[in-house]
């Protein structure tokens, strides 16, 4: 192998110029050239690529968002855009593909996969649904903007007493909005996997009120319903005012934490390591501490289950 | 004098405890005691009262919002409401007020003063739209805050090659959404001090689009209209996707800058100093590099004017 | 069981607070009060106790340093300091503790296990050098704060193309420095548990100054050498001049990240579990996601080992 | 004219890419090309040119240090340097020279103004030394730099109930000092501008022990004394260990505030405006809200006052 093509897809998160660095530097270490796909899958079908050499990934390693671009394509799940995608990189002498990305960009590199060309997926999602591994990069760093965020958003709710719904992203999975409620002592957490009671929510903030403990924080994961309805119900059925603030893409920016830094170096690296070594259809996940490959199929066969231990230890750190 | 109150009112803003504190400790220097009125108006009329000595007021500095609490009180806009808050004063042998707030909260200080008890007003509001100072306590915080979430964003806007309009608070005032555009390089800025011409910010979308410059942040204040009719009219006038971002009130908390903290120190302590010193009906303003008494009434006469060179260094920037 | 005891021991580490509300809010969920011990082992000889409710761990999720104050005691080490200890919490009716803190401290809970009395230990330490668990409280804190740190020493290493040796802490351990290392893309490193070259640094030195990259950033373990020392002996034999900073006590303060929130919630939670479940003189770790009891004895026998993976991963980043 | 130069000097400060990209696209808005002068004066004696676009300054608002580099520079204090670097001027055409730095770089550009080449300066240094201006750029980035260091160093002063010297940068200027002291609480400060009584300060550490405060935060200006001699003086006077942090260069990197990209674009311009408008001898300076001209004689005269009343603040607060 003598040029290998690195790509990131989907959703920015930070941490992906980390992993892009890994791949660049560790291929040159090897003696591989490495070219870098501009704009996902969709500038894999145009042939959009740029070589890469030690010094263009030289700075990056802070620095939030994706230097390679990133997009989503739909052009790309048809089969005329996956054959134009691999006479691209036929064309341009690309042997294998390192593919940096949440679930819709593992589907993608399957396909690649799939149609004889070796890829190796590196996961980076802030929403952690992946499955095949404990953290996906960029997880760490956006956990960390929401608590923040969170954290400014009860110095006024403590000031006003006032009852706030804190919506974060996470699909349809509710890592972030659960360990965000935990972190920060957050009253109330809904998430996607546990049905939610708003009548036992209402309660809790009428209680707290009665207890003197005036102000409620509520967590809610945007999988787990439409954060102004459930507002609108909550205060119904409370009679107590509650607010609405959406995070937004706030979440997903930012210089990426050390834990992101790290463990995009990692990913990235043995990813680079086993398309070298002869490995392809497979994502490299983080299991405990080591640095695992998980087949593309399962990486991708649904979202992730959260660990539903911390949503009890929430319920009893907010009594 | 032997006794004097402090209040917070209306809404939070980082620095207020850093002002309370100053009272608390200059007076207490001066051999007079402190008594803090909780919750606002509110509280003054209820007669919420809590003395304060100078442990109560430790380690609070670095702290955002307000230990004293604070509300929006519709009653003490009454002749009743203010009658209650007098009375209660007179039981409690409080002999002049502090009053720690942004225009709505002056107001109420200016009717005390009417009624006949000495007040000096402190200027505390993050959106910076009071008269007679330069900078109001919390404005260089949020600023701050409203600048990191604005770097965030860009970080996916071009990774994404996006367009986003980011809304920040400021009520009418352009302060705010102004100093961030200018501070992060914003490519538009929409505040209401300016007639808006949205077929002009169609027309910047997509000049930038065609000269590669693929994404584009435009920053709204509230005041200057509604962030997603606006970002509907761009996008139909420009053909390109317009993203939106509310801000929300991740831009009241947080932990003071140092300016806030430095700032809300001179200001409270020269209230209190000017209120044994005999002065009455007036609040203290940062001009330059002093701070000076301003009469209420020109403090609460309509909202401060923003720097329109600013705005026009903005436009020579983001050419 | 009807009240334990919980304690902070040895250096501050951020997450101490989240732990100590966890052990208090947990054990009032089962029907347990909870005793705080002020001052470590100091306070424990001492009688220095304080009855917890959940009030008093309200809102402390968020601060550095520890409620409960810490100290180092070289009385407790002896016979006659742990028999005052043994003493003082029959006294106080204590049937149990939870010791939260270092090697030291961990140490100090075998003792106070071997006497008779049921302890469980909680891992925490900045440096990260326990066995028995993959992190402690408090590591992922200080990391985080060395690599800002580190970040902002770049920006003057750059623009002077200077060369800086920065000393972290990890005492005899190079967990923080080689991980501050990895995620800051820094070109040297130097940890206690590889040997040393310094002929090597200086080429390293010269070499990049010659390749036109004119900085270069030294991370330094504490326990791998004075770094004076170390800066005279490269300048000597490169011929360039290097500047040495030593972030010193800024790494043990500040707001605890999101992980040790969440880490220190999990650790304390489980703890307290297994001192009710009638486990002693064990400390819960983390394994990968999972928490696991580990004998103090092993705990504590030697520093935990770093992954020498990440070592080769770093050298090959910074070619 | 058709071509000015702008060239970084001495100590990098935030903000300084915020002032490069200002000159720049000013500049260009009206018409005038700009030529970045690489590593100060001693770039400028080398002709170590680079023509710059809008493009070559996009994205560096946010950036700590100078992309333009910066160094400082015996030569250039010598008849013959500076006349090497008039030579280089006129030999790349270059009419005028936007110099940004401190109080030497200053002199620089005043020596230059004297041999006859329009010049004009932009303070920035984080000492904030400098005459006629209130503020120089990176000074307040610099100062909550300081703050949130002190933030976390007081987390383990209280945890630990001990007394620590922190010692700020600021050559013989207490700025920098003072303000941090006063924005954390600090116990004592000690300046270069107020002789020091350190059986004084031995006194108030006692005293705050007694007092059941049993931490203490002393903030020392590096022109105030040696850190460490200081700390070997108030722990023999007062018979209390006191523990040294020197922050070092942990104060002149990150991210600028907004305040100091905000300065930064607002000197910048008026400077390159200035020059445009036949101007030079000067330094743009901030006095009170108002950017003006102030001749370069009298902004290098000496060391800027620091506000004494900020002083005797910081002692009534922290009684």
């Amino acid at each position: 192998m003598k040029r290998i093509a690195v790509l990131t897809s989907g959703g920015d998160a930070p941490g992906m110029n980390a992993a892009i660095r890994s791949v660049v530097r560790l291929a040159l270490s090897r003696g591989i050239a490495v070219t870098g796909v501009r704009h996902g899958y969709q500038g894999l079908m145009a042939g959009d690529f740029v070589a890469m050499d030690s010094a263009s990934v030289g700075g990056i390693i802070e620095e939030g968002g994706t230097i390679l671009r990133t997009a989503r394509s739909e052009a790309f799940a048809t089969d005329e855009g996956q054959s134009r995608a691999m006479a691209a990189l036929r064309q341009a002498g690309l042997e294998a593909v390192v593919v940096i990305g949440g679930n819709g960009s593992q589907h993608g590199a399957l396909a690649l996969h799939r149609r004889g060309i070796p890829v190796v997926g590196v996961p980076s999602t802030i929403d952690n649904d992946l499955r095949g591994t404990d953290m996906s990069i960029g997880a760490d760093t956006a956990l960390n903007t929401v608590v923040q965020a969170i954290d400014h958003i009860r110095d006024t709710a403590e000031s006003h007493e006032r009852t706030f719904i804190v919506e974060t992203m996470g699909r349809n999975c509710g890592w972030l909005a659960l360990n965000a409620a935990l972190a920060t002592g957050a009253d109330v957490v809904l998430i996607p996997e546990v049905p939610r009671d708003l009548a036992a929510v209402a309660e809790t903030v009428r209680t707290r009120r009665r207890m003197q403990k005036a102000h409620t924080i509520i967590v809610i994961a945007e999988g787990a319903g439409d954060a102004v309805t459930i507002a609108r119900t909550v205060s119904e059925l409370s009679g107590i005012e509650v607010r609405v603030t959406v995070l937004g893409h706030i979440q997903r920016g930012g210089a990426p934490t050390a834990f992101d830094r790290i463990l995009a170096s990692r990913l990235a690296a043995a990813a680079t390591d086993a398309l070298l070594g002869g490995q392809s259809g497979v994502m490299m996940g983080l299991r405990g501490n080591e640095i695992v490959p998980v087949p593309l199929e399962v990486a991708v066969a649904g979202i992730r289950q959260v660990n539903l231990q911390l949503y009890q230890l929430e319920g009893i750190f907010s009594i």
